[in-house]
């Protein structure tokens, strides 16, 4: 059913950039550091930046996980980017290219996740052809500063009932928004295959030790 | 060494869209008259638009022009939704992508413009291998509310030497920023191959009217 095994994608503990955040450290850096803690794959996204800059972050981002082969790479929005860049995938929101466009102008080999903030939404995602879509992104948890377009929070109830709906469906599911340290184990204990973080790794002042913090709060090995 | 004859753009008379000038008209409607008034060639810009929005835009316009072979129809910025429209080109500024890197993606039977603010970047244009690019945006002539990150206006005599070192490279060469009916016919007269309008006609009363003094300023036959 999926282009690529869902194996093949390991969003334990999804880091999602954020540039100004980051700051004054590069993006780069902080994405080095959080992936020694364990993050597990990332996104680069940068709603601010023009799509050259983007490409030249996504580029510098695809260096630092050169030797890190398990951790994927997507690009938020910017399907032009990530072909350019040959990245793992693309994450489209619901005010981005729609998913099957997306499928058509990335081929069969990629990763394709869409942020759903609805059962409505996420029916019309599962209503997709088979192979559209890898991941879905329950988004946001609760409501948080650093995407304020966002809607009202689907708090851990919601999130463990569209995650089974998902998982059902034969998609991965993803939980983003306002995840802290403090409350990580408990959205990853609602079904999710794994928390997506912004600011709790990209302002962290220890992005290594944050990584390490969040990934003991979900499942699987721990890395040294 | 074009990989579209040049003739095949024809720039005289070049609209480029502002969704929010052309309020509470839509963008298709303001297009649909202005093409009946002379416009020659269409750029859809909207950089407040979303990609999903951007690129049922693009395709709404497309519409419009179905039946008028002649104009060309350019994306700005989005390669993705140039791609996925099945546009004519696209047309970049020096914050978007790399017109080389835009070329990649689009193959070699599409137009690539590239907007041009001072004698280095037309330099750094021309330097490009053969056939990267086809047209370049002389930006602004003068300073205009509609695009206030432009840098300060080139003037007539800026655009008329600009003009001649691109058409020299063998590139085509449009002006654009603040060219209004009363000054258009100076515009045309520093030996560009067109004219680009936004406010001039998007915020015109009468498009269509609008569209025919434009075109009444540029060499070529104006229709009845």
């Amino acid at each position: 059913m999926h282009a690529l095994p869902m194996r093949a994608f390991d969003p334990r503990l999804y880091l999602v950039t954020d540039t100004a955040l980051c700051a004054p450290r590069s993006v780069p850096e902080v994405v080095a550091a959080a992936v020694a803690g364990g993050v597990t794959a990332v996104q680069v996204r940068d709603k601010t930046a023009g799509r050259r800059e983007l490409l030249a972050l996504t580029r510098a981002v695809q260096v630092v996980l050169r030797n890190r082969p398990g951790v994927r790479l997507i690009v938020n929005d910017a399907v032009d980017v990530a072909l350019l860049a040959g990245a793992d995938g693309v994450h489209v929101g619901q005010d981005d290219l729609p998913a099957d466009e997306v499928r058509a102008l990335l081929g069969p080999d990629r990763l394709i996740g869409v942020s759903v903030g609805s059962a409505a939404e996420l029916t019309a995602v599962l209503a997709l052809p088979a192979g559209t879509v890898d991941l879905v992104g329950l988004s946001p948890v609760w409501a948080t500063p650093t995407k304020p377009d966002a809607g009202p929070g689907l708090g851990l109830d919601g999130v463990r009932a569209l995650a089974a709906t998902a998982r059902a469906g034969g998609l991965q599911a993803v939980a983003i928004g306002g995840i802290s340290e403090g409350n990580a184990a408990s959205v990853a204990a609602t079904g999710v295959d794994g928390i997506c973080v912004v600011s709790g790794i990209c302002a962290a002042a220890d992005p290594a030790a944050a990584a390490r913090v969040f990934r003991a709060a979900v499942p699987g090995p721990v890395p040294a």
